[in-house]
């Protein structure tokens, strides 16, 4: 029998695909990326914890007593929703942060996109609309476009279009703006909800590492106090143990109203059973000693990069270029003058200045601008900081003259 | 302002949910499973490994040296599509079982589990059909249901239905039926997915626990054989460390044509990014050496247990009760006489005789036939196999006059 179509050519495969697949692209960006493992490159493109800064001792030991305890448990089969004893630590932890919670408000995900990705799953039906930051996280992009969805710009003058079903933000130190959304702002956000109905996914992925001002609200400790409890509540807030502790344990956390948990549980169910028994059992050892004091010790060194960073940019970059100065976090937001093209530019510091960074559009759900870049100081050292700097300022100059004869 | 809907109601979460939600659902049985913990009562539910077969040593070992020699970099991000090393082994594994292929034909997924879920994410549109063995595995349904999909039985006379897209089987020692499927059978259901443009997933979970007997071919292998290559193939091979190593690593892999794997990476980096990194670095180690002695231990083990399992069975089954005789794997699919219902049954013999199992009805994505029940042997021991199965011959014994006289 010949088959209708050849599976041995790859297009004949497109066509077997589901419609959503139209949704989900390859990011040129990130295959760009790919190639940036030549040592002589700066890169400010990662958005990756410095791996010096891993408690490795703690974790080795961790993984030691883990298994020398109680291995057999260890590497078996677990719930669903996590395991107890690093959910109380998280409800613990949530509770004393201003967001009183239990155990059974706390689902263990696979990092916070795993989070991102039950939540798109669980809310966005095709055509729905999710309200974003200019410019939000495309991490969050990848996972919601397998639902579907159409986007349109947070705008906190209301209302909410027509058909928006979730507002996504990230407050804390953002990914990839470097900024924290004041009080007032977080209060204007939960107003706008409530008028739309809209669901809230708080992204709180760097939210312990600031820099030591005073910290905001987590939006869901604001959302309880106006609504009673965390069951009346319709933030939901994703945390992750990536930045904090390890990437690879690939660990992260939803906390919010257990009618929404529940629902979370069975498509974690349905979608990889449970996250990692011995990761789990390993992240609830490290994290219930001495976590305070290798919380300051990640703050303080990131904040050395950052102020490494902003003095870099004041003295390398030239006038008519701005950045944002992050109170936390990783990353600086810097605006070009209008008529660069942070793509263009990209592909010339590869070639010319040996730097590396993400370009601004792709950040865009909508209304993309291209003259823009997010830098990331989290791996280099602050030498490399001030060099990579240094050519990346060298390279706009170079171009300024032709930038700005274009548009002006 | 006043919301449109209170969300303290948790019925108006419901009307916050995706579509899809309709479609995935609480299943009681795992929630009746849920109270097993209790010692006096003797379990054919699980279908878990028996964790004193987990290498615990050699895991342990793993563990230690990956950190020792490798820690930062066990403790970052990686690739989304896996580790290399661990891609690199399951290659020359799959090649070595006569399904040649190479480093980009794998993907890394959080068990099969996972793997399933991917491919439902890439193939399925709502109301698309997936042909399913009656009886078939739960877990597998739980992952597609989120995607909407209808079921028909798979029927190898075919045609296939219209609007038939994928054809899931366990073609070796099935979850539940314990049923390896013939050589002619599994030529059939190629000739079937040819003539329909089916997509074939094969899940070969069990595949490597083999008592002794000739193994059938993978269907991936067969595929490979009559289209030429496995980018000519329509069959995607899931395979897992869950039942050959330990569960609790979340590690298990596709194998199929890049251009459906280099899709499946998408969906992978855009819903987890990727599996826990110092897990595949473990599990790349500890199957390196060792892994075939390893495997014959298991398969001597569980081949005890499944001998305990049909003795006890042809000692205290009533007559007008049957059951299979798998080959491999963890499973007996034990078949009722006319008019009994399996959760009635295990409702009675918890309460009366201490002894659980999953009735056979939720296996069944159409035409359930409620007079069935799944008996897993690999957790008890031989003596508890013994007794266990003496307690569930007395109660169904017990309660056969009356399904007799209700069908007679």
């Amino acid at each position: 029998m010949t088959p209708p179509t050849d599976p041995s050519d790859p297009s004949a495969w497109t066509g077997r695909f589901s419609p959503r697949m139209a949704h989900v692209r390859a990011s040129e960006i990130r295959e760009l990326l790919k190639l940036l493992d030549q040592p002589d490159i700066i890169s400010f493109a990662g958005g990756i914890p410095d791996p010096a800064l891993f408690p490795l001792e703690r974790v080795q030991a961790a993984y030691a007593a883990v298994l020398a305890e109680n291995g057999q448990a260890a590497l078996q089969y677990s719930v669903s929703e996590g395991l107890p004893a690093l959910r109380a630590w998280i409800a613990e932890r949530m509770t004393a942060a201003g967001a009183p919670c239990g155990l059974d408000n706390i689902l263990i995900t696979a990092g916070s996109q795993q989070a991102l990705d039950l939540i798109g799953k669980l809310f966005l039906a095709p055509g729905d609309t999710v309200l974003v930051e200019r410019p939000t996280y495309m991490g969050a992009l990848g996972a919601f476009n397998a639902y579907e969805p159409t986007y349109a710009a947070l705008d906190l003058a209301g209302p909410p279009p027509a058909g928006a079903r979730l507002a996504y933000v990230v407050p804390d130190f953002a990914n990839p703006s470097g900024r924290t959304w004041p009080r007032r702002e977080r209060e204007a956000l939960l107003d706008l909800a409530e008028a739309g109905d809209l669901v809230l996914v708080e992204d709180a992925a760097y939210r312990e590492l600031g820099f030591g001002g005073t910290a905001e609200p987590a939006l869901l400790a604001l959302d309880i106090a106006r609504s009673g409890s965390i069951e009346a509540a319709r933030t939901l807030f994703c945390g992750t143990f990536s930045k904090t502790l390890s990437p690879a344990l690939r660990l992260g956390w939803v906390c919010g109203p257990r009618a929404v948990i529940d629902r979370l549980v069975l498509l974690k169910q349905g979608g990889d059973l449970h996250a990692s028994t011995i990761n789990q059992m390993v992240a609830a050892r490290v994290v219930s000693e001495g976590h305070e004091a290798h919380l300051e010790r990640l703050r303080a060194a990131y904040r050395a990069k950052s102020e490494a960073m902003q003095a870099a940019l004041a003295r390398h970059m030239p006038l008519g270029v701005s950045w944002s100065k992050p109170q936390g976090g990783m990353f600086v937001w810097v605006t070009l003058p209008p008529g660069f093209d942070g793509a263009q530019l990209l592909e010339a510091c590869l070639a010319e200045e040996r730097v590396a960074f993400v370009p601004g559009a792709p950040f865009y759900a909508v209304e993309p601008d291209a003259a823009s870049l997010r830098l990331s100081y989290s791996l280099p050292t602050a030498d490399d900081i001030d060099e990579g700097v240094r050519r990346l300022g060298r390279a706009i100059a170079a171009r300024m003259g032709g930038a700005m004869a274009k548009v002006g």
